[in-house]
């Protein structure tokens, strides 16, 4: 048996949850249990098909634990004596913590379509050696089909286009790709930006059957369709990996997710803690258990779960949801609510853009449209949700959105706010969009 | 004479106080009157003697007042009558007003040196003709020396390297370059490219003469030693354009600029406002005045100036300072104190810092290391001010760094930062560099 004071149980957020634990409490035993190898960067998977060309290129280092002293195990854990506080491996080994961390992460949804099990049918799992199967199949496919026009799915039909003459189709049920974290406007945006990186775009195209022999032949859509495909790729969201938090007794929430309180514990047991995808999220805004999966929000609750554990102050304040990705070459990204989430939620909003281009003068070199779009709570003036597209800058425009979403700044503030700029990196002082866009606000805001 | 509500005398910040108006005030007349035929993108000038090419590619289009309804008189206004509230132009034109905003901007200092008015030596006027002039003369150059190792000093060496096989010598007086702004070893790395850029730099030289006969021949630094040049740019500073307002019966303050209250109300007079570098300036730190002139400063002031006009009740927060600018493709960003400030100014400090490649996985293509740098107070855990150099994403990091100044965010809440991460777009969620640093600074904040 082994002892340790705290026990992690996962990867990325794990990493993460045991760096922030180091450095809270400097004293403490940790250690870290993981199946995996390698970790892999969760928001890199897409990029092995293209830009960084292998898993081995998308890889966590571990010599972050070994830098923070963290005691690394790789083994399953697969059973938790609550109790007796103790972890046993698949091969026999048990640890006794004094605290534990669950950060087990998400497994892909398979969907429950017909022929779903077909070969070369893959769904989007975060393993090494599997994503690396799915690279060397690619080599002979040329009729790429991706079910599910969210971020990942559109990510991969970018990526596998690079240095690829292959068809790639990207199948959404949705009247738009990335309808679930964008407005419209720039989901139609990003189409136009996949169509013209070469990807065939079916919305509102819901998938009947995957069909083939013993491998995939051809994707049928609701209505007769068929889409010829000899590789498909299954981008349809993530559920939890709570198989065994459940087998340990511990509450489960929204959608199988572990139940944990602001402080990161499970409802069932003050000594467990759960971060990432597989512990519940709740809104910024309306305080309701959310669906959503993002690295960002994961390492967030780790941070606050690595803080906590021996002393718990730290509150999670819900999650902003904060995405960004780069479609053939644009930028997008949102910060908190979109229009139409805030409509549905029968919010009185005044919704406000402002365009820009990313350097000034116009004229610099390299200079790239910035789209911006705000969204204010029309009874208070607080910053709910912000949008933009534009050039590599619109990744970091979105954390000064969520910085001004996290902190309740209203448009006023907004157009106080004092940016820093400059000709090569940012749009002009007079012209800066988030500024520019608050400056629109007022007086709709004031009526 | 001419009736308007509102009458603004200056360029870029009398642009954006118009428009500010306008937004908070849609019924009033509003009327710019300024010298310049048009107006130049202030930080956009060094960039004219390289990327951008001419005068002509930096400037601030016309159209945004036409846009916006304001009127624009060409000409100079050379007398203002508190009492009977008239302006009057060179030209005899008169102009009653209600309220009165000063923008009048700054003028270049040019300093006492022996020599200073030969020929071939060039404070940097913010004016369309004389700016196209040095660039014209420029062609014939070959050794050219820059007066002062500022922000516009450094970017006028960088730009005036491209494309120009010339000689190109910065004098700074003080250790460093860029020293007033940024921390040693930001300092050290930005003349480390400059001087990769082929510029020399001298730092802890003192011009004592600019000599030769009706031109300049060499400029002799203490000492006696003799640096060869045929232009001298004179990037030394500037000094608040306050002669009308002095005229005008305006009290005056730090360094003869208009006194201005929170509302940038002048002490003088409830009608007149002033804003931007004639405005006195107020730290937002210690709310002490301070010499800082920024067009992102400028037009922060002039929409609050602008929103102040009929109704007082936008506050300035006083200068955070946020600066950012690019030397030989690096990108450096300081935002609000640099630790020598905040040690200069007894507080008790820690400082942190952290360094993420910009992209994630770092194999990602055009990957470049970020290095971030915090400043907490010791007492509040306040984060103070921040630094950053890296790629193009520096501008908007300075400002997320900002907004987190700006809302008095603790290492604490910025540890639980939600930022939006992407490969291609920013540092990986577990590297982010700004809240690492921050998570690093919450033990020594404990201690």
């Amino acid at each position: 048996m082994t002892k340790t004071d705290v026990l992690v149980l996962g990867g990325l957020s794990g990493i993460t949850a045991g760096i922030s634990c180091r450095r809270h409490y400097p004293d403490k035993k940790v250690t870290l249990i993981r199946k995996e190898g390698t970790v892999l960067v969760p928001c890199g998977i897409p990029y092995i098909y293209g830009t960084v060309g292998s898993p081995a290129n998308n890889v966590v280092p571990d010599g972050l634990l070994e830098k923070n002293d963290i005691d690394l195990v790789k083994g399953e854990a697969v059973d938790v004596d609550r109790e007796r506080k103790v972890v046993t491996l698949a091969d026999g080994q048990t640890f006794q913590y004094d605290k534990l961390v669950f950060a087990t992460g998400s497994m892909p949804l398979v969907p429950p379509i017909p022929g779903v099990d077909k070969q070369n049918v893959f769904p989007v799992k975060k393993e090494f050696d599997y994503l690396g199967c799915v690279l060397d199949g690619m080599a002979a496919v040329k009729d790429l089909v991706i079910i599910g026009g969210g971020f990942i799915g559109v990510e991969f039909a970018d990526e596998c286009r690079k240095g690829r003459d292959i068809n790639v189709t990207v199948i959404e049920a949705l009247p738009h790709c990335l309808q679930m974290a964008m407005d419209d406007e720039y989901c139609a945006e990003a189409e136009a930006k996949l169509t013209e990186a070469g990807v065939t775009v079916r919305t509102n195209a819901k998938v009947e059957a995957i069909i083939g022999e013993t491998a995939v032949r051809a994707v049928r859509l609701a209505g007769g369709e068929e889409i010829k495909a000899d590789m498909v790729i299954l981008g349809i969201g993530a559920v939890p990996n709570t198989v065994l938090a459940e087998k340990a007794g511990l509450e489960l929430g929204f959608r199988k997710t572990i139940k944990v309180d602001r402080y990161m514990r499970t409802y069932t047991d003050p000594d467990v803690f759960a971060c990432g995808d597989c512990a519940e999220k709740h809104s910024f805004f309306t305080g309701r258990p959310v669906g959503v999966m993002l690295a960002s929000i994961a390492t967030a609750e780790a941070r606050i779960a690595g803080s906590n554990l021996f002393s718990p102050v730290h509150q999670n304040c819900g999650a902003v949801s904060v995405f960004s990705t780069m479609i053939n070459g644009r930028a997008f990204g949102v910060a908190g609510l979109t229009e139409r989430m805030a409509r549905q939620a029968g919010m009185k909003i005044v919704v406000t853009t402002a365009e820009a281009p990313d350097t000034h003068p116009g004229g610099m070199p390299d200079s790239c449209l910035t789209r911006v779009k705000l969204i204010f709570a029309k009874d208070t003036g607080t910053l709910l949700g912000g949008a933009a597209s534009g050039g590599r800058s619109i990744g970091e425009m979105v954390n000064v959105m969520s910085a001004c979403i996290m902190h309740g700044m209203t448009a006023d503030a907004i157009t106080q706010f004092q940016m820093g700029t400059h000709p090569a990196l940012t749009s002009s002082p007079i012209g800066y969009p988030i500024v520019n866009a608050a400056c629109k606000a007022v007086l709709p805001l004031r009526d």
